[in-house]
């Protein structure tokens, strides 16, 4: 599967700017790795997850996908993914908002 | 023309995170839209820009994909597009880092 980015597509879209520390950057993509595939993908109205990693270190985002925001509110109330959550926010702050995608460019 | 995310892509990412006050948040967009129809989108090495809007109003992400990290940076020293840039500053403090996609999930 490859995930998609387009203003047609009815969904909630999360992205979540982690700002850590460069020496624990590899540490915290494999928190979200685990919490994705131990917990996350098995809720209820996921659609992806798709970690990035800033070339300075100093960076991780998370841009994921959604079927609809109440989709999304029923996993973070879920206690196994609560635990997880809890691991990755002790590494590193997250800064997560839901978006809509409004415009695409392409050449 | 759809933006995929994916690991086998050999391309440099650009995510660029605005903060912006809610009430300038439509404007800021206009701008990014402008900037890359006029400019951007003529640049080589240029593969999409997707502008995103939080839903809460104070974020503006444009997650753009460029061939390589020379392409974005000599669009970077093009005066035409330094000119769009410097209106962006203006209305909003940008967070841009380069980044590879290091994970997909999907259900």
């Amino acid at each position: 599967m490859t995930t998609t980015i387009s203003t047609d597509q009815d969904i909630a879209t999360l992205i979540n700017v982690f700002t850590v520390n460069p020496d624990n950057q590899q540490q915290l993509i494999d928190l979200l790795d685990e919490a994705t595939t131990q917990v996350i993908r098995q809720q209820a109205g996921f659609i992806s997850a798709n970690i990035h990693a800033s070339l300075d270190g100093t960076r991780v985002v998370n841009y994921a996908q959604w079927r609809s925001r109440d989709d999304l509110e029923n996993m973070l109330a879920d206690p196994t993914a609560s635990e997880h959550i809890k691991a990755i926010a002790a590494l590193a702050a997250a800064d997560p908002h839901l978006y809509q995608v409004t415009t695409t460019h392409h050449p």
